[in-house]
């Protein structure tokens, strides 16, 4: 396997290759040139030349991209090829906004229920998915095969909340809470940390300026 | 000023630095050393130095940091030192729940409204703050100083809503719509592209196991 010669900047841009890739075929598009890509990507044809050769290389000379070829390659590499199992921790806004994604589930990634502290003070059903008490985690866990969980919880509360679920055999968190999760290295944890974006943005607005 | 010599990975971590040091003028610690610092934030004592060297540096030999007032140069790298006024476009669950976050606010960062395409199908309110319909944003920016508009919007919609804010002065877009805007390059764009973030959780997931 290719991986670990990879670097991260190629693997952050898969995700963008999936997308654009994924516009085109619903346009009917099976075929394009690095250059018509890269003109819709607006990357250089070299890049993606470049970036899509640490896979071997999906293009043939004078042909360009197979699409659907492409996005399946893609999607193998980013590990697409097998479904996933999600469950959101926390119901707030924010945990009702991921459950509400319809096209994570065109990847394959399928938000199966919601756990809340309170559950009686938020909604029953999010889109038909069932919204469950804290308390009814172990049971259900013991039911159902879980692969990542999503956790929308106060940074207060989700440590022990992560290591519970790792400890319950998730492998996969996608972390919301502003806190870096401390879980043994078999765990992949993708955090999002929205307010640092923001100053990402505040960041450029001034430096722009001058 | 530095920004231009600045490499974009170090600017990365520059919000990171200000969640830590923020934990530590919270915890009442106001002096710290840059190997105390690397522990905590796990990264190596030479990259923290080397990170702020960029601006200077603010350490003292023999003493280490002085966290509130680190706190205060990063925040004016960021662009912190100005207050910001947001407006959310979308009051769907996103854009609810980023409205609801109080701890921009330690940061100067005040959202000051919604404004959604079918305001009666959703709440009058988030936390206070009022939510419009779109026909009153002009108006509401002909009177109103607006720093930063927050798309929530779906990606079919969000360009030429971009692009009208944009005409009425905005210079500041924080996208979560799953579309790269075509702006002019005045412009400043964040963009957070929540389904690309799961794919590099999918990545590693899969890539961890070998």
């Amino acid at each position: 396997m290719p991986s670990h010669s990879i670097s991260q900047a190629v693997i952050k841009r898969l995700p963008r290759y999936m997308r654009f890739l994924s516009e085109l075929k619903e346009e009917g598009i099976d075929r394009i040139s690095s250059r018509e890509l890269s003109e819709r990507m607006q990357v250089t044809a070299s890049q993606i030349r470049q970036d899509l050769n640490n896979f071997g290389g999906f293009g043939q000379q004078g042909y360009g991209y197979n699409v659907p070829n492409l996005i399946e390659e893609i999607g193998k590499i980013l590990g697409l090829d097998t479904p996933h199992d999600l469950i959101v921790i926390g119901a707030g806004n924010l945990g009702r906004a991921l459950a509400g994604y319809q096209n994570f589930e065109s990847r394959g990634l399928f938000i199966r229920a919601l756990f809340d502290a309170a559950p009686e003070k938020t909604v029953k059903q999010v889109r038909g998915l069932p919204v469950y008490g804290m308390d009814a985690l172990p049971a259900y866990l013991a039911e159902h095969r879980v692969d990542i969980a999503v956790l929308t919880i106060p940074k207060d509360h989700v440590r022990p909340v992560a290591q519970k679920l790792y400890d319950q055999g998730i492998r996969g968190f996608w972390n919301f809470a502003h806190v870096d999760l401390a879980l043994p290295s078999d765990a992949a944890v993708e955090n999002v940390h929205l307010s640092e974006s923001l100053m990402q943005l505040t960041y450029y607005m001034k430096h722009e300026k001058e």
